[in-house]
């Protein structure tokens, strides 16, 4: 049995991550933390989350000694901000945890990346640099070595499944970028009072157009600059992404089945992957579940695909589930289906 | 043309208020005002409530000097807090405004009232003698003649409508008090950031149970003790109340069709209350309308009442236009339909 | 391991219960079926239900002979119209299966209550008698004996679970009929196309005034005459029951604390229900899971309860689940939580 | 006073235009019809539109004498279906009647263009060529001279006008198809009982990927190509069409502005377009509106645009009752704000 940590386990994707490792055979759940200075600190989790109530009621610490928690546990799981990720990550890795980091502190090695998209510089070269990307289909040898794994934003987890597989085979063009139009639930914001979350408040709407930070993680990871924009969707868990995009000359639809099939085979116990060829992807389907849904249409030179995840699950706490199994052997959907 | 300025105009009702007035014949939309201190002060109306672009441009101005703007204005509505309703009414009365306040500050005139459920002692208790509770529908006489017209809550409006009818002509045992169950949607807890009103965090739950203060403002207007359940609803507008109550020994379905057509004749231009009989009120038939549909069933000694209301219009602004117009001798739904 | 097979597994309660039963360690998932004529027939349960696609691809084969299905079958979960279930179930007990019935057909022996509520007359009046009711906290006893077991409506199962342990202990006056408001997502309507199902049509509203067939479930199992006034809400999944009722002259709120806690003890895997006590029920704290969360407020001689359920689940699915774990002798939760 | 009547009133569609005829000053609701063969005949629209109680009680006749029917009207809305505007129309025409097509049956004047995406063969050619189509923005001097208005879909009337400020004004390289994703809320199917419609399978998806026939509309009117994907979200009413294009060498983020503001001046009584700039248009803000908000962005060669409208009103109802206006000589906007 491995013992795991929850950092920052207060907010939504804690809360999935919480209910997952208790139900893991080969985990047991540690800790879950919050910031020292929250006022969440000491009230059991499902007093926040009332679904998990006798399911984890386990009490949310301050964390308040790295040193003592890091000592302490095999597994670390960082739900945290991505500054506050940053800050402390190393922490946990030279105690030697396998840390599964949620935010995007250390998914993308680019010179300025971190000043430009995230405002901070980044202070832990080294770690970045041994940082593996943890899209599970895509990464599994590495991410079965690794100590440090970054687990991939919810929007880049469904752009990158369904594209992926045609840049790998270079089917598509990508001198015209491709068009990811993408909805995400607001529980993609967290678990915090805003107005832009407020209920009367929410409607749907793009945002972010040409400046969202998951664009850049979106084109460094599959090598092909992208037009990303997201949308906020009035529902609470899930994104859509639709994406339109020209093929290579001469790329025919059977050419893309081949290709999307050699990529994700049929046996879903070795991924997340389900694809529907000719059928479009449905939000409800997914929601709740541990899979990206990727269905496609050629005609002529275009290709339209169309993925849909739950933005908590597959677009973070499940992938991180997906990557802890894979690092340690177990299989890869244990404590997800 | 008369003068009006709205005191609170950034919040939901406010925004339904200027649209009416802007769209008023007789009404010239003067003053938009927030409280001094608010960040919203000189933005556009507009700039708040996109809704509102091209329709209601003015800007909301920093409410700095009562005494002058008392003095340019003909009809003041308050679409402001409790509190602040109650600190500046009299200073726009007494510059011989007509008032019309959407808050609770001058709805019942019961001793201790204030102090035990809103937290304040009450100081202006000739005010508060002098003011007309506006149920457009009951108090028409009074409102009239009234300077100072209390726009009654939300949910005491639904719960009235319905009701009233059968108090009034004594069809009801008072002994066994009617339950009413209600569902309000987000909208009436006002524009602001809260984790309550949180998009991800909002779900179908009674609240307040036994102690809303809208029990009492029914109870007391009623002349009858009420148990009242309010909910929060998953949806932003609307509420619809559905009320058990037991009849007066021997009295009938037809003394009930009766009395309830004797209070709402059929001529919708004379009021806002449109009779279903045999059918249910539905929440969406009113959404965006003044109206309030009431149904109800009789079985045996029992009546199953229901009855629906836009919140932020019958529930709050339709209903203070309501009360302007009757006022002002001008016909009962101008600007309303 | 115990072979199961689902008759009228297309709908939405047969798909929760195809994916339990894959999920459970004991049995095996044998056989899907729908009627003869079923437009469905011969497709995989995963391409009407598409979030079962890799977990349960199945087909529905066309119910055709009964004999043959009866004799292959340990455990046999019909999730069929009233009707069928009466006409089929005595086929498959005669041959040896244990039969779950999720439908009214066998839920209240009382002379002529197929008749007056489901319009026709039963003619398996052995059965009827011999049929328990699966209401799985309370009749566990007879439940792990039983043959036949007739899991309660959704309704019932809220109002039951909230109101029982009152009854039992004497806490309730019955003479004022409890008011039960509960509101129940769209899936209780079952999957099919219909004006009233229509997605612009529904919205929030009651129907069945005094006379929807859950009434005199209730009130029957219940031995307390109850007013239960369903209503249709703007939301898939869940129900929320409101009910308010009097106590019996000087119970107190330590006293309903006492009944609830001795009916409901504090762990989880020997039944369903999360006491909330003085928190009310929320309904997306259960959608997914198979509890009933229960809270409850009393004041004076009044007192206000609140149960919330996913209608699928703890309204159907898993409570069928849950009598299929008792009559096994399994754990009580296996395959639920 | 000009008699108006609506053909296939018991839709949407017709709810919203009799609403809207019931209330301008220069029309009169003669009429409401429905197929000689509808259920509803012979009830008030009000029966199937309960928000309408009270304000269109008519009833809902039977079609059975085209003749009697345009002798006595001035002005006739088809709100039907496409085959019946194609087979209706002249009748009402050669009787010298006012024809406002809400249909497809005279929108695009394209050889083999209603055999491929309509699959009838076009018999009115010479009415085809002679209707004028209604996008009330850009076709103002025809509509005013015009007999038959082709009113535009919902999708295609949010796209065009978005781009065509840009096409007419040659700031688009449209060889580069311009990408137009669109969500539409469920009453864009119509009034009908559907599984696709039902509510507990209503979830955001794409559907229609290559082949809607709203793509060969756009593209015809705005003469550029373009690739359109409508989606289906679940909410009831509105669109949201999020587009992204290449400007043409050279063109900057001024041009495009400048563009814009030629095409649409402030003056919001001429037309129903608002200017959001660097804003992106929210669905909210629109529904239950006649208004289309229009944002965009600007960066590099690229530009995305947004643009949302009520599909039952600017998609539909309220463009028709601009082009009565325009046709009529009334004030743009009557009746509509």
């Amino acid at each position: 049995m491995l013992n795991t940590v929850i950092i920052g386990a207060s907010g939504y994707t804690g809360a999935e991550l919480a209910k997952m490792v208790s139900r893991h055979p080969q985990l047991t759940l540690t800790g879950l933390y919050v910031s020292a200075t929250s006022l969440d600190a000491n009230k059991p989790l499902s007093e926040l989350h009332g679904q998990l109530k006798g399911m984890v009621d386990l009490p949310l610490q301050p964390l308040t000694d790295l040193k003592t928690t890091a000592a302490a546990a095999d597994i670390v799981l960082l739900a945290t901000a991505h500054e506050v990720s940053h800050d402390i990550a190393a922490e946990f890795l030279d105690a030697g945890c396998q840390v599964f980091d949620l935010s995007g502190a250390f998914r993308v090695k680019a010179d300025g990346f971190y000043q430009q998209y995230y405002g901070f510089e980044h202070q832990y070269g080294q770690w970045l640099d041994n940082a593996v990307y943890g899209l599970a289909e895509w990464n599994q040898a590495d991410i079965a070595q690794a100590q440090l794994i970054a687990v991939p934003g919810c929007y880049p987890t469904a752009s990158q499944l369904a594209l992926k597989p045609l840049v790998v085979a270079g089917l598509l063009d990508c001198q015209q970028w491709p068009v990811i139009n993408a909805v995400s639930g607001v529980s993609g914001a967290g678990r915090k009072a805003s107005m832009t979350n407020s209920f009367c408040e929410v409607s749907l709407q793009a945002y972010g157009l040409f400046t969202h930070r998951h664009q850049p993680e979106i084109s460094h990871h599959l090598n092909c600059d992208v037009i990303f924009t997201p949308h906020l969707g009035n529902f609470k868990r899930g994104i859509l992404a639709t994406i339109t995009a020209k093929l290579a000359p001469g790329v025919t639809a059977d050419d893309v089945t081949a290709a999307m099939e050699a990529a994700y085979s049929n046996a879903t116990d070795q991924h997340a992957v389900r694809l529907l060829n000719n059928n479009t992807a449905q939000l409800d389907n997914v929601v709740g579940s541990c899979f990206c849904d990727i269905g496609w249409q050629v005609q002529g030179e275009h290709i339209i695909l169309t993925a849909a995840i739950d933005n908590l699950l597959k677009g973070a706490s499940s992938q991180a589930m997906q990557c802890i199994n894979i690092r340690n052997g177990f299989p890869q959907l244990t404590a997800l289906v």
